[in-house]
């Protein structure tokens, strides 16, 4: 029961009238409680994918029980970057990356996996912020496909606005 | 031929030793030749997605034809914008956005469209920068969808691998 839940008064505080959190509420509330830590807070854009990420009825926005099941996503990859960046720079190498990326189960050739690497790289490194991008939206993006996917045959059909819909969102 | 077209020098110049542009080159020659005008200058992010678009190896970089794609598409987007933004506040609102996207030929539905606005504004407005990241990824995707529906059925099949990789690098 919401109301019980430790989170529940700071949930309500940061949604406002609407019960509801946008990006924008997102950005100021992830950056306010310090998630990022010594690293740079979160840019709109990963907000937004962040949102992208549970936001099924497309309404932009986030309910109770998203918001918590993005808070311990977000602890966990908080947590595999601190483990993968040991000198503390703020920044992981590719290799280190695409070890993340694999060891969170995801089978990716390695074209592929070399591929999103790049796009999430600055200067030839990842920076925590497109690093928390990259594993939402390698989550949702696999998300759509696996409900789409319902023989598990790692094959799916789209139609041109439902595909549009499930990529433009995220 | 290349070295006689009037953006080759400036194109080498940018491109540097490598000749290619990358996203952070892009983001450099982009806000110097001040496309954005009296906008805000690009974003990194929207500055990868434009790469995205064109970038069919996968390398991160694009080459001069490429560029002078990008280039002729850009102009074409900030017209639109500017004839949008009629006073001039550097936002547009969502039926608008909404009219343009029309205007330029997609044909979705009003469920999808309203995500895809909702998924770009910002406090209810549509900045400049988020107009051109839609933009480009709109078709960009579109492009991705219509090279797999060769027989223009309005349906396509995606191997999870493919899905990723092309929706990933936009
Ligand atoms: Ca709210
Ligand atoms: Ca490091
Ligand atoms: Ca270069």
């Amino acid at each position: 029961y919401a109301a019980g839940d430790p989170m529940w008064g700071y949930f309500t505080a940061v949604a406002g009238q609407d019960g509801e959190i946008d990006a924008e509420e997102l950005q100021r509330c992830l950056t306010q409680a310090g998630i990022h830590g010594t690293y740079t807070p979160f840019s709109l854009e990963t907000c937004r994918v962040m949102i992208g990420m549970l936001d099924m009825d497309y309404t932009g926005k986030m309910g109770f029980n998203e918001f918590k099941e993005l808070w311990a996503a977000l602890s966990a990859w908080k947590q595999n970057f601190c483990a993968i960046d040991r000198d503390r720079s703020g920044t992981v190498e590719p290799h280190e990356m695409n070890q993340a990326i694999l060891s969170m189960g995801y089978r990716l050739n390695p074209s592929t996996l070399s591929a999103i690497v790049k796009r999430y790289s600055k200067s030839g490194r990842i920076y925590f912020d497109d690093y928390v991008a990259c594993c939402v939206k390698l989550r949702a993006l696999t998300d759509v496909f696996r409900r789409r996917d319902s023989m598990q045959q790692g094959i799916v059909n789209f139609m041109y606005d439902d595909f549009l819909q499930c990529t433009m969102a995220i």
